[in-house]
């Protein structure tokens, strides 16, 4: 090969790419975004597995396609996909479609950098520290450290790493088999990622200690001392409370001042996990779900739930400032943490985590509020409380309606009571047939593409919706839509 | 409120949307993808820390801000980013700009949804299935399960869990205190996230026994087995050995059929760490270097890597049928994964990880897939060998370059002699002063912009450039330019 001749470049041409970007980016505005999120459109098109494995032509062959042929795969990717952006998307903790935050998502892409060092990515390095910086803020601390994580599970499990290392520090190189057991304290209405992050840690589920939680779904300061005192005559040593700002099914608050108090009578890390709660800070108005959260050693908070920046967008936030993180999960790997780089190495954050490459997470979360601002961001935890509460004074109007309880938060869980079980609550069969309403309903509302609402069972409680009102764009209408379509599904059951 | 008025929408009007998002799409068009590829554009924009500061007036306030001003604050984090899929990026394991795979990750951005349900996510759901197919398919099973992780080093720790959990399915719920000290075997040059995954998941550094490699970087199996014998000496149980396949500063293939023999003989689960080589694979000419993959219990790939699908996309490949992963990793949230489903719930795979909201990944790499077919795919790779072969030619050719070894794969390692320093190895200070130079030419090509590589210290050897040929786009010219830069740059010193 001669040193002047080039290799047949196989990227293809720039002006080949972008047109191909200009023709996907016009699909992806017409189909994704423009119906994406329209209430004249489906939420979603439903297909049996088996016909949408036909319909998408999934197999991956020898050959390549043609650009057109690409373009119709675009197509039908968008068509047969959920469209979580929709205003009839009730499903998830997670719901609707910023512009700006997309915005910065599609940039983050075409920049494809990753976090760990200054040197290939100094703006989101810095961009990321003051972001952190703005979240600590909210929760009460002018000092801290932190960082993002691919999802709230991973920031829970961060936070138990390393409460268990400032405790003992010889684990990170001994391992557990030479410490006592360790026990941590969650409620039972906690997430599961607390269960997962004890078991993918070693220490083991039995290692959890699930607290009482009262008839709201908060956490009973009394059981949790009871429960450590327990732990403790058991010969385990407590170490760390998860308490839970938003629990994901009925949305309480735990209360975190009592929960301070026993913590620091007993030594204890306590961790906030607010992947649900955590941007009501926002809010001056409804902050006060919070109170206490500054006395937390660490908060996971997820601003691509409530604050729709989209996946995957979560922060692990600490009070601690002696380098922490970085001590606990740094491994010094002279290849890409060389130290006698020609600027400050303590920009290289990358050894603060157990990943080794990581997306940039804070770029779509740093434009959306540029572009909001603080009050921007208020307002729509605010208009989110307030169509929660439409939806719940709604409901008590409403024949058919039940709620399972107040809610505190944007979690409305209530039974659709169909026109048959209707005063019939003292049939022995009652709760059963009840119970069976739910996923009924949800097939027929996904099989018509109309919503999308999630229902679980829950405790002795049997199946009910949970409408989790998230969506920055909703309005009253939506609510009475959400109401009036579970009529009209229902009304021969 | 009344029930028919609608609260004022924070989420903007979709035309105002719309036009924001065609706006950002023309300058990241522009700013990003034309000028970020173009070699007569800068690889970056040096700014120091402060002054970058400034410039991106980063802090997030009360108000919100103009769509100008917003669309002057997406130039400008395009402006001082590095461009990643420039030609003269040679400075990570991934590098280029694949148009098919962006406009794959562009869609996956607008559709914004969680991967862990068939109902909400009914097209990646199957979507993922077949491309870890395909991928085992390479591996050479032709059956299996797999998931995609949030990178290499998570797609590391789940092997490890997984190959604990099998041997002691107990320590999910009773921990590691009940059983023996475990120890896995890697060699020392792995990467370091085995060392990290050992701490996280509580075994400890220690359990982690570091094997020899031979000069070329590839684990001895002698000592392999040695290690084994020693730590069973030593009271402790292997489970575990993690073999890498394109080590990542000198591109190393580990003798897999030798290790898998070891393996086999000792009952020990052997994962293979393919985050960087595995895509050769994709090559009939090159595969041969992961000969003996196919006896592997588990595999880690990352496409994001070598074929440029884009920041994270790392799969986690299983021999597996006996569904490990769900039984290691499920906790059956009820809220979730439903039973009651209307359709096979099995589909939901989102109970086979330790995540509970999990990014699409698979899409970048189907599309990308699609549109190049293996042939297209496999002459990349064979390029990117071919391109690597012609710069170590020339660097053999040329004076003032040493070579640290023949490389076998795409890492190019070698050192850039100073004029001054040509001919006198026999100077007590000649490697001191040979360590001093990269750092000193990284900084100045930082500086112009021109460039980018990587350099570091290895065992013994002061700071070496490893130059990663993996750009698909690049050219013998590139890699002339490369070395006549390096010549510019440091003809002084
Ligand atoms: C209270 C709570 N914590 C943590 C999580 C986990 O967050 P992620 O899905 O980002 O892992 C969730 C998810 O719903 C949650 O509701
Ligand atoms: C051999 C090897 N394994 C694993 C990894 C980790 O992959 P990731 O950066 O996706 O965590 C790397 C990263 O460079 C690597 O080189």
């Amino acid at each position: 090969m001669a040193d002047s001749e080039a290799l047949p470049s196989l990227a293809g041409d720039p002006v080949a790419a972008e047109a191909l970007l200009q023709a996907v980016f016009g699909v992806v505005v017409d189909e994704a975004i423009q119906k994406g999120t329209s209430a004249s459109q489906k939420v979603c098109e439903w297909k049996e597995p088996e016909e949408l494995k036909q319909l998408l032509d999934l197999e991956l062959r020898s050959q390549g396609e043609s650009q057109e042929q690409i373009l119709e795969r675009c197509r039908a990717v968008i068509r047969y996909s959920v469209k979580t952006g929709h205003p009839r998307f009730f499903n998830q903790l997670f719901s609707g479609l910023d512009p700006h935050a997309l915005a910065g998502r599609i940039i983050t892409e075409s920049l494809n950098t990753s976090q760990y060092t200054y040197e290939i990515a100094p703006v989101f390095v810095l961009m990321e520290e003051e972001v952190l910086r703005k979240l600590r803020a909210l929760v009460g601390w002018s000092s801290g450290d932190g960082i993002f994580c691919p999802g709230g599970s991973i920031s829970n499990m961060y936070a138990v790493n390393l409460a268990r290392y400032q405790r003992y520090p010889d684990c990170k190189q001994r391992g557990l088999r030479t410490l006592p057991p360790l026990a941590l304290f969650t409620s039972k209405e906690c997430h599961y990622s607390i269960q997962k992050g004890a078991a993918f840690l070693g220490l083991g589920t039995d290692s959890v200690r699930v607290v009482k939680a009262d008839e709201r779904g908060k956490m009973v300061p009394e059981d949790l001392e009871r429960q450590i005192g327990m732990a403790e005559a058991e010969g385990a040593v407590p170490f760390l409370v998860s308490a839970t700002s938003g629990t994901t099914v009925l949305g309480a608050f735990d209360p975190l001042e009592a929960i301070a108090d026993v913590c620091q009578r007993h030594g204890l890390w306590l961790h906030v996990d607010a992947a649900w709660g955590g941007s009501v800070l926002l809010s001056q108005t409804h902050r006060h779900l919070l109170d206490g959260i500054q006395r937390a050693d660490s908060v996971a908070w997820n601003p691509h739930k409530l604050l729709a920046a989209g996946l995957q967008c979560s922060a692990l936030l600490l009070q601690d400032t002696s380098n922490l993180l970085k001590r606990c999960h740094g491994s010094q790997a002279s290849y890409l943490f060389q130290q006698d780089k020609f600027y400050d190495v303590a920009l290289d954050t990358g050894d603060k985590v157990v990943q080794c490459g990581r997306r940039v997470d804070c770029l779509k979360l740093w434009l959306m509020w540029k572009a909001q601002g603080d009050q921007g961001l208020e307002r729509r935890i605010d208009q989110a409380f307030a169509l929660a509460r439409y939806l719940v004074e709604e409901i008590k109007k409403r024949e058919g309606l039940e709620l399972v309880m107040e809610p505190e938060f944007l979690n409305v869980c209530f039974w659709f009571v169909p026109p048959s079980l209707r005063g019939k609550q003292e049939r022995p069969d009652y709760h059963e047939r009840l119970s069976k309403v739910a996923p009924v309903l949800k097939e027929r509302m996904v099989k018509e593409g109309s919503m999308m609402i999630g229902y679980q069972p829950h405790g002795t409680r049997g199946n009910f919706f949970r409408v989790v009102v998230a969506n920055p764009a909703l309005t009253c209408a939506d609510m009475d839509f959400l109401l009036n379509e579970l009529e009209r599904l229902g009304q021969d059951l």
